[in-house]
């Protein structure tokens, strides 16, 4: 990446030395990086594409839910006033309203969190929580492997330093992992920091179950009695969860209101738990009580960050939004999509069962969007790492993956047909032998 | 600000402790400003409310272009899916075509600008800009009066130094002032400077005569002689002008490619050009060659700093202008808002000349969306500034408009119906009459 960074900024040097030079220290550094959206772009086109997190009927179609479909093709007049002029800088109040609702459905009511704020899109809400809490230098903890773009968020745009805490060890989730992480970070006594936790995870399409839970909890808490604890809860997955007996409901109603010292943070947005992606409808709340002096403060603070960044949250999003969270069978038109993913899931967990597990080790998938396969060291210390896989796949199998640092790759089942998730895997499985020969044979000779 | 600031964050630090010792320094300073849309939340339902920057029937309306309100009521099943589905980082193809084909009409074919980057309304657009070219200590020349959210989006969010160049010399435009303002910032030789150009402007209304355009011209050149000199164009009142002979195209296009220290930077957006302000689709061109090696990688950039702040630009508002820039009639579709604009700006042009120009002296207009009015220093003298009259109107008038820094007012014709205007400009004249008179016998007593 440094690299070519350093060659990207010579070629504006070389062509552009005037805007060049007035480039600011982020304009400098800022390059698109080769992560997921970079990847989904190379697999355009391909067969069996499992680049992308978003759900598709498998052809590239959308999968809306039939409330948002049906408002696509006729708001009323008042609706449709709304949906074109600007929406309030915090969002629209009945949107805010139904979206409590919606995510605190099966809480108790003790359990304390803000009115969301309305932001545009997930990242967004992330992208604010993080210039609300991290600045130059803030220690925040990543399970490993980890969303990319938390880089771009915290590290490349505000200057935080990401700490890795490894997901799972020996193939095996490990819900200590944040603590670990923040307590081998040689933060000074007391010294605020932060953590992200994202269940169920992207790329890992893990959530833990009731036990790991406790213990990812009790782990966070105890973290809390020695410093200021802000935990960012990306929620883009809530709800997408395929195996009985695992928890549904998102970690941060465990967290908020627990602990003094411990902030809890959510981002959740209609993207994946309404099956809206291009409307760019995400929320922010706190687990903060909505009567105290502090919300206040607190919304003027992110509102004043909103209006800096994008002006107002997306009006035409919000209101298709409403009119999905208006409607009384909401939840079994969820249903019906998760049903989808479930088949999608199940279909593609069977199929890596074949993968010869001295190559690729699938590790535990229950959850999300995704599968998640890891390449033994075994290949790796033939030089084997993801992103030749990735290539392989892309150049000679009409197959597209996406390549997580050097170690993962991750099949994106929310956007494949199942029928041809199994045919997607033998890819995989195939391409892999393949470059594993050749790397043999290289080293015979 | 800064004692508002102070209590805010004190009301933080004693309810929710942990929180406040969590945050950022952004964080920190971050609170929502008493600007634009914070008054025109407190003159919601005010019955003469010319508040906010938004095309409206004059009774909270939309008025949309025909072809966006059809496509409301129904897209087909293509259209649907890119509605609903993720946008590239990019924006959508069709639309960055459709856009800049839309944007040059009339332009000179060797002028040279880069394919547009669709970005999340106007304001993402300029905070892009400002996240590429300024940073701590930057210095950035402003026009002033203006719109409040640069002190957000430049200083606030990025630590820039904005420089204020007065644009009003005894009440008339001076087309010198930024090249003036930078002349005087201390600038070390060669250091690199931005500068922003509002044409037609907010809160002024007003764009350059062909005369005062070529002196705004020569001027910046002139600085460009000295340094890199970055001109973003704040073009979001682009095309609404009122007066026969003056110039209509955003100065971008005399500035594009016209020296090689100048860098001009193009940030517009379908709000207020397809009257059309829920759907956040803004754009963000550079003057640059589109064949140029160094378009790539300044693409490149901006993705990354899209995707680190807003993931990707939004899919439905970006298919709904796609539906408004096909129509073969667009230009007729948007020539009918420009004439109910038009008569609503001959209407508030009128009434303003039967203000007491010993009190309210309405500055030059001729364009956008606002007519500005200086207090004179006769009122200010006695304590009387834009705030005062602005709360006077609220309380006893049932009349909103907006207070700019301590000197002007701003009236927002394009969302008062044209009859109301006079009576709204009526209200403006007696309530600073009776404050007027108050001061003065205070002075008596």
């Amino acid at each position: 990446m440094h690299d070519q960074l350093e060659r990207a900024n010579a070629v504006l040097r070389e062509h552009e030395p005037a805007l060049f030079n007035a480039l600011s220290p982020l304009g400098r550094r800022a390059l698109y990086p080769r992560d997921i959206p970079f990847q989904a772009a190379e697999a355009r086109g391909k067969k069996y594409n499992g680049t992308i997190g978003q759900i598709t009927d498998g052809q590239g179609g959308a999968v809306p839910l039939p409330a948002i479909a049906r408002a696509l093709s006729g708001l009323d007049e008042a609706e449709r006033n709304r949906a074109l002029l600007y929406s309030p800088i915090e969002g629209l109040a009945e949107l805010r309203e139904l979206w409590r609702g919606w995510h605190r459905r099966g809480i108790a009511a003790e359990v304390p969190s803000t009115l969301p704020l309305v932001v545009d899109g997930l990242t967004h809400g992330l992208a604010l929580a993080a210039e609300l809490f991290a600045g130059e230098g803030t220690v925040v903890a990543v399970p490993e492997p980890y969303w990319g773009n938390y880089d771009q968020i915290f590290s490349l745009r505000l200057g935080a330093r990401l700490v890795s805490a490894p997901a799972y060890r020996d193939g095996r989730y490990e819900p200590r992992a944040l603590a670990r992480a923040l307590d081998g970070a040689g933060l000074a006594p007391g010294e605020p920091a932060l953590a992200i936790l994202n269940v169920p995870s992207n790329p890992g399409g893990y959530s833990p179950t009731v036990a790991e839970r406790a213990e990812l909890v009790d782990s966070l808490l105890a973290v809390a009695d020695e410093r200021p604890l802000v935990v960012i809860c990306d929620d883009a997955y809530s709800g997408l969860v395929f195996e009985e007996g695992i928890p549904r409901t998102s970690p941060f109603w465990d967290l908020a209101g627990r602990h003094p010292n411990l902030v809890a943070v959510k981002v959740d947005g209609t993207t994946k738990e309404l099956s809206y992606f291009g409307g760019r409808v995400g929320f922010l709340t706190f687990g903060v009580a909505p009567d105290s002096p502090a919300v206040a403060v607190l919304e003027s603070k992110v509102k004043c960050l909103v209006r800096a960044g994008v002006g107002s949250p997306v009006a035409t999003g919000q209101v298709l939004a409403i009119q999905a969270l208006r409607a009384p069978d909401l939840e079994e038109q969820v249903a019906a999509v998760h049903e989808l993913l479930g088949r999608r899931f199940h279909a593609l967990a069977r199929a890596l069962e074949s993968l010869d597990r001295e190559s690729l080790r699938p590790l535990p998938m229950n959850s999300g969007c995704f599968g998640l396969v890891e390449i033994t060291p075994r290949l790796r210390q033939h030089g084997l790492v993801a992103e030749t896989i990735r290539q392989h796949l892309l150049t000679f199998k009409d197959t597209g993956i996406v390549a997580i640092g050097t170690d993962f790759v991750r099949i994106a089942f929310c956007s494949v047909d199942e029928v041809a998730l199994p045919e997607l895997v033998r890819r995989l499985d195939r391409g892999t032998r393949e470059l594993a020969g050749a790397a043999l044979l290289q080293v015979h000779h």
